[in-house]
């Protein structure tokens, strides 16, 4: 069976010979995405759509259960209103884009398009928090933000993209650095239970975090060709927007106070991480919990009596308790129909023919191990359950052993060097800025993240020998 | 208890005294809605933006029941994309934002941000549709749009607004207008239905039609102003689109044929019709199923042993039901809390003191009536559950009496000025744009839309006396 499909895939380029031409392969070919007439942005195509459509309903509900509401504000930013926060609008300005006409009118001031929307929701709270009755705010926004990217690569790096931001609003340092740590920890547990995505989570340097903040806390997953993917931030931001923004509230003794503020975001370039973490030759393979189908069910025969009426019966017994699943009686082969859902990275695939149903069996094909199983069609959606549970299980601990496989630790910048052709290097860092821009420079490798509470005592700089101040992550990254 | 909580009210002005100012302070009060630094764009806050994902949630189950799935396009369209269907353009370029700059650097093209996505859409069709087994396409958006108004108002006219879109290419003339009337009814289903708002559903003028249809049916409700509201619109598009942006395909028999498409929309203007449907001079009255609490439990002489246990336990065995639930256990007073939550347009509210706890009943009381009900506390969820499709029924029932009181048939035009004083007015009309625009300035109302198979023959115009062509809808409009 294997040998026979691979004879329909071979327009998929292979991910050791040409990684960047494989994932461009995958995602077209697979309808998930697609170029548009306008530079740099994606057209996110059905397929596609519904993955994020279920990472939506998984992020929304862990949103909702820690306290947080959604909330809808401007696209537009006016010019004067993104200037107040000096480190935010140096790090956005060179990638907005401004609107400067309305109809036929010159607008008096440029509007930027919402590159991230701490300045206009600041200005709100501003206006909405008054007293220490009024804390926490706690609110998420879902939307489409844009950057001026000159190079582009769909759900990775596009001028616009769709995303999610929080934006949070506390009395306290202490608070509002417990729900930066908070929301990295929904991320982390997101990534790992539903994307099947091991990430590791750690503190930006200096150079990477987000213009504006404290400090930027993220997640970072290893793709198949040992870069990294930033695949979420949590940003404490102080009381640096609120002094900005003016964002006060009057304390409980009557004495009035700045509120300190975080922000955190993931967007659609989770989809890329997904992408690129599990899928293979023969194309996408998707976790179940984000599979827009996660049963496939291929008539085999059909054309014989008995099997069409059976793919409907196990269709509706699997779609009553919650399986998303879809029949495909097109008149394809049943070949084409093999290759074509796994190509699409369908979890499951079963067959059901004459045979089958005589013995009262199906046959279930997992798209993870490529195993065939003969299964009871009594009590099929348990069995099925409990596979697609497994496929979650097998796939993570899969991504989990080729990171810790390419997942090196480094004493001298050779071995880190070398490390990070491949994979990730853990390495003791002093923390300076010319070390890290010098890394760069020497290896292609960027700090990805430092790690907390790492006993540093007595240990020295990868590269200037000094003494270290963290345990740093280096890699090449997306 | 009515006449007490008036004296928390006072601040919302009167519906019979001014209609304007009572919306406005019904929305900002509630903390529907706020008004944002960017002039035209307004701010939808959590209480505002929670209706919106119920209607979302409704909306969007329904036009998947009805075979379409979501996907989503740039927010950007090329100006030279922009302007290939004349008439399209022609009725947009007057109302759209354009981004002339990305980063640093002029563009060489502009860019319009969407005021609608037909054109952007199309030129994907273009591309992905080739043959007949590509039919029919059935795609719907979430999306942003932005139409640059030079007179605002929350939820019903702002420059940037929230809205679904839907673009579907078929193969033939009556499939499209087929489409056309099944989305339309989708539409008028749920806004009955969810909304408990009856609508009229029928034709647009040429004058008053979407720029580029062939045909636009709408669905107009009337607020209490008497004023009608457009609420949604379905528009089929013939082959205009297909031709100007080269939308073909190749037919069974090898010929290669233009596509006809439509496209339908709502917007967040739909919660403004919520808002003057039902509302009244103490504040919101939302629908059950759009309220983001349909029941709120207030515990009287809380500090008393029991009581909170037993609002705690209310409300668990509500919301295991799937009821919005929600306890108000803050130390405001009882009478604050039943004229916020009044105010606040919740359904039921749900009273529970120690008596009512030895007599295991609590106290409910219906917002769209003030109706006080005992009820036992065996079978509560149940009891609720009945009283909100009551209430349901009895917005929608009471709505549409209202509509039915001020609507006027006029034979000429004195009955028809003075009826659109105050509401709709049915009347013969000859089709012809010179009555209708003399008749707009006569009385400063529009044609709504003309009623399908209604008999016409024999009858003369209401402004002319010629012909009549169409049984017709007059009234002012928001």
């Amino acid at each position: 069976m294997a040998k026979n499909n691979n004879d329909f895939v071979t327009h998929i380029a292979s991910r050791n010979e040409d990684f960047p031409q494989w994932y461009t392969d995958v995602i077209l070919k697979t309808d998930m995405v697609d170029y548009s007439v306008v530079k740099g942005c994606m057209v996110i195509k059905p397929y596609g759509y519904r993955v994020w459509e279920l990472i939506q309903g998984e992020m929304d509900k862990r949103f909702k259960d820690t306290g947080h509401v959604n909330a809808y504000f401007p696209l537009f930013i006016p010019e004067s209103l993104l200037k107040k926060e000096a480190e935010h609008v140096e790090g956005f300005a060179p990638e907005v884009a401004w609107v400067t006409h309305g109809g036929e009118e010159k607008l008096t001031e440029r509007l930027c398009v919402r590159p991230t929307s701490e300045t206009i929701i600041c200005s709100m709270y501003s206006k909405w928090i008054q007293s220490y009755r009024d804390l926490p705010v706690l609110i998420n926004q879902w939307a489409n933000v844009v950057r001026w990217e000159k190079s582009t690569r769909p759900f990775l790096r596009t001028s616009e993209f769709l995303w999610q931001e929080g934006h949070t609003a506390h009395a306290t340092s202490e608070e509002a650095q417990e729900e930066t740590q908070r929301m990295l920890e929904v991320y982390r547990e997101f990534a790992e239970n539903v994307l099947a995505i091991p990430v590791i989570t750690g503190e930006k340097s200096e150079k990477e975090k987000f213009a504006g903040a404290v400090a930027t806390y993220t997640m970072e997953a290893m793709m198949q060709d040992g870069k990294a993917l930033q695949m979420g931030t949590s940003h404490y931001l102080g009381d640096n927007f609120a002094k900005a923004y003016d964002i006060t509230y009057l304390s409980k003794d009557g004495k009035l106070e700045y509120c300190y503020t975080t922000s955190w975001g993931t967007s659609t370039r989770m989809i890329g991480g997904v992408i690129m973490v599990h899928g293979d030759d023969r194309g996408l393979v998707l976790p179940p919990k984000v599979a827009p189908i996660q049963v496939v069910i291929i008539p085999v025969a059909q054309h014989k009596p008995g099997v069409l009426d059976k793919a409907d019966e196990l269709f509706n017994e699997l779609k009553a308790t919650g399986i998303r699943v879809k029949v495909d009686d097109t008149d394809q082969s049943v070949g084409w129909k093999f290759n074509e859902y796994e190509m699409k990275g369908v979890p499951l695939r079963l067959e059901v023919g004459p045979k089958d149903i005589e013995k009262n069996q199906v046959v279930l094909v997992r798209r993870d191990t490529h195993e065939k199983l003969f299964v009871s069609i009594d009590d099929l959606a348990n069995t099925i359950s409990g596979l697609l549970n497994n496929i979650h299980k097998t796939l993570f601990e899969r991504a989990l052993a080729f990171r810790e496989a390419k997942t090196t630790n480094a004493v001298n910048m050779e071995e880190l060097a070398e490390g990070v052709k491949s994979g990730f290097v853990r390495a003791m860092w002093c923390g300076e800025r010319k070390c890290e821009d010098e890394i760069k420079k020497e290896t292609g490798a960027t700090t990805r993240c430092m790690i907390k509470n790492h006993d540093v005592e007595g240990h020295v700089c990868v590269h200037c020998g000094k003494l270290a101040k963290a345990f740093t992550y280096f890699a090449k990254s997306y």
